[in-house]
């Protein structure tokens, strides 16, 4: 158990945070290709996307280095998916609603979450701290892609649960370490049960109450 | 003199924020609520406008760990502040005017300012950087908050005198510390004379010179 | 050569970034003179404009003092360049044309390309990070800039080569340290490479490819 815990934090979180990299970063490059945005403000948007919840857990947490210096290969694939979407979307009238953008969105949101719970954990922050940690690995990544383009973040004015989610979700992460169940088992976990419960918001529509003035 | 100004880093320095954090998380509530955020964007809204001061101060003066992170409590009262706000709010009609927020923004701004100022003076900070970090703590929160929800910051673009007030009123802090005050009373007074200035530039209408282009 | 790349890291980066600091702090002035603020948000803006990319780049690098911090005589000539514009540009119609914020902008846009790829390169970042640190030192405080002042930044937004070319020419400076230049011809020649092509680029009018959704 110990040695696949040992595994897990040298490659799974990797493994792991690679798949919510490349959603998130998917998302913020869909966001500034409806913004109209440049070749760089496209790959300035995926990266801050991508890279910005983590990287501010990180600054937050004083944890060095970041993820995109340690894995500088990343910051190749996120130039790489730019250059790709501007040779092969180029002339294809994709239907980018707010619909296509959601799904790896939530893969995301669970991955980053649960994770950046994990990360925090292990920087021996209390629970409600570390919490709060993985959303906001989770969402402030969203919520800096939508500040750079001039809009209030989606994750604050949908009034759809999506940090909501996160909050709770990343309370397993905790259970798990509190149960001994081990880092794999709690993060993967916690990430499916984000990922499946925010999916369920999506279909069935769910609503966060909304103050009345 | 000693034990007051120990008991001040320890206890009153606490206090005081206590007062400023409460009274900003109010300017985020209210903030959120005009702009029909949802549950969550409230509560993010609101830790932003409470929160988001000092830990953009400490994380220029590297320090740790942030406020909230040591005193989890309040991101307890905060969920609970947002909590409140759903339940007994919900259908009274508040004339959320500009006017109303300005109260607790002012007491935030000078106590805010002056702890600030001091935190930074403790940390070493030269006296003119330690009173631009204590404007920070104080008027940063608010400036997160509006970018957040998509406005230029009040602080830069009404008009009034607001961060004016703290960089001048930060030097009392200063000037305390050459004279030897000792802490409490140098925080405490120049907090008091900038919440009376503040709410005498509310009263009066005084307002800020500018550049006609 | 040890001698002269020991005083340029003691001198000569302080001189190529004053050039460059107050290139930005100009750039945000006049930005925020377009959009009416007073004369506290000025200097915030043209603060912000100046110090915001170095500043963020040390958070990334954890370097402490911040640049600011060290000189503080730099914060006193921002609000001097306010005053001075305050006092001076009142009543003159200034045609503040885009055209015009560009130059002080190319300017800026070498040295602290330049100074900062060399910046993170002393800080022992692999090549790609180095240059990307340069490129954000240089092109961020103008996003903050925009950022504040509730625009989409003109550096993601309007198809000019602006980071393109910071991003292509911190390279130089990467290479001029495998050839062993010596800092001070590294950081100059990519200083100046970079101030020429953002020149040739807005006199002849280059454009960056967009995404056609």
């Amino acid at each position: 158990m110990a040695s696949i815990s040992l595994w897990f934090v040298q490659n799974g979180s990797a493994i792991f945070e690679s798949i919510g990299i490349l959603a998130f970063a998917l998302s913020g490059l869909l966001e500034a290709a409806r913004k109209k945005l440049d070749l760089i403000g496209m790959a300035m948007v995926a990266s801050l996307a991508a890279f910005g919840g983590g990287t501010l857990r990180d600054i937050l947490l004083d944890r060095r280095p970041f993820f995109w210096v340690q894995n500088e290969q990343w910051v190749w694939v996120i130039i790489g998916l730019c250059l790709l979407a501007l040779v092969f979307l180029r002339n294809r009238h994709l239907a980018l609603t707010e619909r296509a953008m959601q799904w790896p969105d939530a893969v995301g949101l669970g991955i980053f979450t649960a994770g950046g719970t994990q990360v925090a954990l292990n920087a021996n922050m209390p629970p409600l701290v570390a919490v709060i940690m993985g959303t906001i690995t989770a969402v402030f990544g969203g919520v800096i892609r939508d500040i750079v383009v001039n809009e209030i973040p989606k994750a604050f004015s949908d009034h759809q649960p999506y940090a909501a989610i996160a909050l709770v979700g990343g309370w397993i992460v905790v259970f798990g370490q509190w149960l001994h169940w081990g880092e794999f088992l709690a993060v993967g976990l916690s990430a499916s049960a984000i990922v499946l419960v925010r999916i369920c918001a999506m279909v069935f529509g769910w609503r966060l109450p909304v103050w009345k003035v």
